[in-house]
C-alpha cells in the first residue's frame, strides 16, 4: 500500500524483528511471561535500566499508561498532564476508567510541562475534599514533537519527588527521543529521577508489545494482578520477548530512530523553503508540525496521507518512520509545491 | 523447547499464519482496523455468522470476554456463569472491575450450566436493592473440556431471553466445539440464540487476536468507544486481520482443531487402559482431565508439562493441540506407566 | 401509621435520640466532622473498643460496608462472604462498583460461615490469575438472624490472618448480637480478631449514620478520602455525633436492642404453639423466620406489614423493633390463628 | 457555639423544619422512600417543575451530583465543567470514580462558563480515541457566588442539545439563586433547557438531603438501581421527605435564602467602605470573595471562623446563612475594622 506520513504506527514491522519472531515460533513454551525469550529481554532492560528496574510486558501504549497510573496511584489520586497529553486526549478515558484518579490537564509550552505550570495544581493535600496529586505524567517525545531536555527532567522529578509524588514518562516515542539527546535511555530517564516509564516499541518498527519499567521495585508488589485485571497479560509473551531482543540486538532500535529522525529534519528543511507552509513546533524528533494552506490539504492527503491536528489554523501532522525513504520526502515536497503553484495559478484565474 | 500438555496456548503459531502475516508486512496501512486486511476479515466473520453480525477484534480472551460484558451491561446488573468460568477464576476479577457487575458463579455439571441451576438466580429483578440478572456467559468448549450441545445452547438461550437477558459464549476453544459438534460455527451460536461470543483463535494457531461478534447490531452503537478504554484497540490491527483471514482460508482452523481433538482422543483411549487413572470429565474436545497417583505427577510433568487441576483429589489437566503428535501421545503414555510400574516396585520395597 | 414486622428499619428515630439531636441544634460548627458532638461521639467509641481504634462515620449500613472493604482491598482482592450477605444480596452491586473487588459467595448454615466451608475458595494465591482472596466478611447478626457465638468469630479471624487476610463483620444489628451473647461489644469484635467493623445504629432507633471502625490504626491512612470519593462524608455531622452520644449514654442501645430481641422471643414462643407455622432458624436476636401456610400470608400482611423471604418454601421473614409491643404481638398472633381457622373452615366448604 | 462565615453548612437546622421531622417521628413506615412523607415530597417537586419531572432523594450534595452525571453518563463520556466547580475541585475524584468519566475543566469567567469558552472543547465527536463529550455542568450559585442570568443558561442549554449533550446543573445553594434571579425554580431551570438539577437543601437550613430531578423521564429508568449502588438509598428517608415538605410550606425556603442574600449584600455593603479590602466577585447571593490584608486574617478567623479561598493573594470567602444576624455582620465588621488600625498601628510602630 502507499505509504505516507499518517503515524509512525501505520508502518509495518521491521524486517530483523519479524524475523526474530519468526526463530522464536519453535516448540512448546510456557505462557504468560515464564518463557526463555521473555525472560532475556527482561534481563536486557534490567542491563540497560539498572538490575532494580522491574519490567512488565503489555500490549500496547495505553495499557502501558494505564499500568503504569495503577500501580502507583489510588482512586483518590489525582495525575497531573499535558493538555496533549495521549493519556489525555487519546485514550478515551481508559486512565479514569481503570484508576479512578482525575486527570488534570495543564497547558503546555511546545507540547511540555514545566515547574512553573504545573505548581499551581499542587495543593490540597491532606484535604479530603480533593484529589490528592500524586503523579505527574510527561510524554518523551511530546505529542508536540518536542523532545525533554535533561534538565527539564530533571525539574519536573524534582518537583515531584518534593511533594512526595512521582514522575511518569510516557516513552511511546522513546528511541526517537534518545537519538535526539544523543543519550541512552538511562541517562534522560531513571538518572533524571523518572519512577515509571512506558517504554515503547510499536512506533519505532515492532508489531506489538510495549514494556512498562518501574525504577524502584518497592512499588511492584501488586502489578502482576494488576496487569492481569487490566487485560494486558498475554499468553503467548514469547513473542514480545523476541522482538524486543532483536529490536535491542545491534542496536536496531537506533538505526530505526535514526532514520526515522533524520527524515523528518530532510521534511522540515525542504518545507521550510517553502513560504506558504509555517513550521510551528521544533523538530526534535519525528514528527512536524506545520500550518499549509487549506486548499492543498485534500489533494495531498490523498497523495499521502497525514492528519490535520488542529483544524481551525489548519495545522496539519507530518510523521515520518523507519521506513520512510528520502524518496517519498521529495516526492511529497514536489507534490506541495505543484499544488501551492496550481492553487495561485486558480487564484489568479479566478 | 520441549513440548508438553500444559495448554494449548503454550504451541506456537502455525505456519501458515505466520506467512499471512509476513505478507501483510508490506508498506503503510492505516492503524487501528481501517486496513484492507481487517475491513476482509470482518467480511469474513459475516459470511459465516450473517452480514448482521457486528465485528471488533481484541488482543485476547480476557479483553474479549470483558468487552462482550462492558458492551452490554450496566454497572448494576449481575452476570451468571459456572463456578468454573474463566471470567469467574482466570481473569483475576477484569469483568468485576471493568463492569462493574457482579458476578455470580453457579456450580456447573460437568462444566455446564443448565436452566434449572441458573433458575434459582434469577430473582429481585426490579429491586433496587438487588443486582439485577442481566447476562448468562457459558463457555464454549466448557473450563471442563465438555461441550455443550444445541439443545443445550437452545434452552439457555430461551431461558435468557424470557427474562430479557442475554446470553454470551466465551468461544476461546470454539474451534474445538464446532469440531466435536460437527456443526458450522453459525448453527451453535447465533442460530441457539447466542447474543454476544468470544471468538478465540490463539489457542488454535494464531499468535494473538481474538474477535467479539455481537448478533444484534443494535448493542453495539458504543463498543468501539468502550474497546478503546479498555486498551484493547490495536494500532497495528492489520497483522489480526490477516491472521483470521489465514485461519479461515482453506479451513485451516477446521484442521488444526480436528487435529488436536483427535490427539485427545487417543490419548484419552490409550489412558483408559490404564486402571490406575481415572478420566473424570467427558472428552468432548482437546482437553482430558483424570485423577492420578499423585506420586507420579511431579516426575511426569519433567517429562511432558501439564498442570495440576484440584490438589487435593488429585485431578490433572492435559490439553492437546495442534501441534501435538502422536508420538509424543505414545510416549507421554509410556512414561507413565513407566512411572505407575516403578512407583508400584518403590512400594514393596518399602 | 400502622406498625409491622417488615423491618427495624421502618421505626422511627427513639425519643430520647431525637431530643439529642434538638440539643446539637444551636449555632454554628465546623462541617464534615471536626466539631465537638462528632469528636466527643468518636471518643466514646475509642473507650468501648479501645483507644487505637479508627472511627468513621457514614450515613448507611451499604456505605459503612463499602467503606470498610474499600479502605483494605485494592481491586484485584476477592471477598469471601455468606450467599445471603448484605453485601452479596443487598447493595446492588455496591461492593464490586466501588472496590472492583470480586464477591464470592459461600452457601451459609444457619446464615454463618464457617471455616470448613470458607476453606475451599482459599486458593489461587500469589496466581496472577486468580483474583486474591483478602477480606472474610461476616454479618452479626445474620441475615438469617442467627447470632455467631465467641468461638466461631475466633475461628473465622484465625484462618483469615492464617492467610494474611483480614476479617470484616457487617454489624447492622450488632446491638442485638450484643444482647444476644450478653457480651460488651469489644468482647465479640476487637477481642476476638475482628479487623473491621461496620457498626450500625438505624435499625436500633437511630435516624442515620453509622460508624466503620478499624482496629489496626495502620490500615486507616487513607480512609477519609475514600470516605469522601464514595460520597458518605456528611457536612452537618454533628447530627450523626449527637445521636450516637444519645445512643450509649446511660445504655441506651442496650434498652432498644433487649426490648427488640424479647419481643422476637415472645413472637418466637407463640408462634411456636401453632403447628401449622414452623421456625426455620434459631431465633438468637430480632428476626424470626417461618414458614407460613400460603393463603394467610397476604391477609396477614393487610395488618401487619412484613415481607416474604424465598416465596418457594413460602418463608417469611418478621423482624420486631424497639418499639414493638407486646400488645402488636399479642394482636398479631391472634390475627395469624384466626387467619388459619378461617382457613380451615374455607377448606372444609370446599 | 460561635458562629461564623466559613460556610452555609456550619449552620445548623431550621427550627421548622427540625419541627416537621419530629412530627414524621411516629410509628412505622416503609422503609427506602415507600412512605408517605416522601411520596408528597416528591409530588411538590412535581407541582414546582412539571409532572414529568422524576424525582430521586439522596443523603448529600456530593451524592446528588454523582447520581445526576452516572444516570445520563458511559464511562466513555466526559463532562465539562469550570475549573472552580464542586465536581471538579471538592468531591475527591467522586465524579470520576463512579461514572469513569473524564471530567474537563474549564476556566470560568467569574465562575461561570461561556459558550466561547466551551466551544474548544466539544471536539473528537465519532472518534473513538477521544472521551465523547457529553454533559455540560454548571453550578448555580456557581462557586464564586455569581448567579448564571437566563439567557447565559439557555445559551448553555443550546450548545449542550446543539451537540447531543445534556446540561445538568449542581444546585447546592439554588434557593440563593431564585432569590437573586428573583424567579421560580422552574424558570432558570427546566423552562431554560436544564436536563438534570442537584436540588440543595442542606446549605438553606435543613439537615440533610438533597434532591435529583431529571426533565427527561425517559433517562430514569435505571437511576433507582444507581441510587442503591452508589451508596445514596437513605432507609428512613420519611425524614427526607418531611423535611423537603417543610421547606416548601409557606415559603420556607424563600424566607430563608432571602435572609442570606440580604446578609451577604449587608456585609458587602460595610466592607465596599473599607479600602483595604477588594470585593473580587459580584456578590449575586450569600457569598462574597475579597481580597484582604494577609495579617488580619489569622485574628479575624479566630473571632468569626471563615476560609481563605487563595492563599497567593490572598482572597477569603465568607459564606452568610439563614441564621446570620445583621448584629454579627456589623460585630464582624467592626472586628475587620480594629485589626486594620492596630495593623497600621503595628506597622507606625516599627
Amino acid at each position: 500500500m502507499k505509504k505516507g506520513f499518517a503515524s509512525d504506527n501505520n508502518s509495518g514491522v521491521h524486517p530483523a524483528i519479524f524475523k526474530a519472531m519468526e526463530a522464536a515460533n519453535k516448540g512448546h513454551v510456557v505462557g504468560y511471561g515464564d518463557d526463555p525469550f521473555t525472560q532475556k529481554a527482561i534481563n536486557v532492560f534490567k542491563e540497560k535500566f539498572g538490575t532494580d528496574t522491574a519490567v512488565f510486558f503489555v500490549f500496547n501504549g495505553t495499557g502501558a499508561n494505564v499500568l503504569s497510573l495503577s500501580t502507583v496511584t489510588q482512586s483518590f489520586h489525582s495525575v497531573i498532564c499535558a493538555e496533549t497529553a495521549h493519556i489525555q486526549e487519546d485514550e478515551c478515558g481508559a486512565p479514569e476508567k481503570f484508576t479512578g484518579c482525575k486527570l488534570i490537564p495543564v497547558e503546555p509550552i511546545q507540547g511540555k510541562l514545566t515547574p512553573a505550570t504545573i505548581q499551581p495544581h499542587l495543593k490540597g493535600f491532606e484535604f479530603e475534599h480533593h484529589s490528592q496529586p500524586h503523579v505527574i505524567s510527561i510524554s518523551q517525545v511530546s505529542e508536540m514533537g518536542t523532545v525533554y531536555q535533561v534538565g527539564e527532567i530533571r525539574a519536573l522529578a524534582g518537583l515531584a519527588h518534593k511533594n512526595n509524588m512521582l514522575l511518569h514518562m510516557d516513552g511511546a516515542r522513546i528511541a526517537n527521543a534518545a537519538i535526539s539527546l544523543d543519550l541512552d535511555f538511562k541517562e534522560f530517564t531513571v538518572d533524571c529521577g523518572v519512577d515509571i516509564l512506558s517504554f515503547g516499541g510499536t512506533k519505532n518498527g515492532m508489531m506489538m508489545g510495549e514494556a512498562v519499567l518501574f525504577f524502584n521495585p518497592g512499588l511492584t508488589l501488586n502489578t502482576k494482578y494488576i496487569r492481569k485485571q487490566s487485560m494486558q497479560l498475554y499468553s503467548k509473551m514469547r513473542f514480545v520477548g523476541a522482538q524486543f531482543l532483536a529490536y535491542f540486538e545491534n542496536d536496531l532500535w537506533k538505526k530505526t530512530a535514526i532514520h526515522a529522525n533524520n527524515m523528518a529534519k530532510l521534511l522540515r528543511a525542504e518545507v521550510a523553503k517553502i513560504p506558504e507552509i509555517e513550521i510551528t513546533q521544533p523538530v526534535d524528533a519525528n514528527g512536524i508540525f506545520a500550518i499549509v494552506p487549506r486548499e492543498i490539504i485534500e489533494p495531498l492527503q490523498n497523495s499521502f496521507y497525514f492528519y490535520i491536528w488542529d483544524d481551525t489554523k489548519p495545522e496539519v501532522r507530518w510523521m515520518t518512520s523507519f521506513d520512510t525513504t528520502e524518496k517519498e520526502i521529495f516526492e511529497f515536497v514536489a507534490i506541495i509545491k505543484e499544488l501551492l503553484t496550481a492553487g495561485s495559478r486558480t487564484f489568479q484565474v479566478r
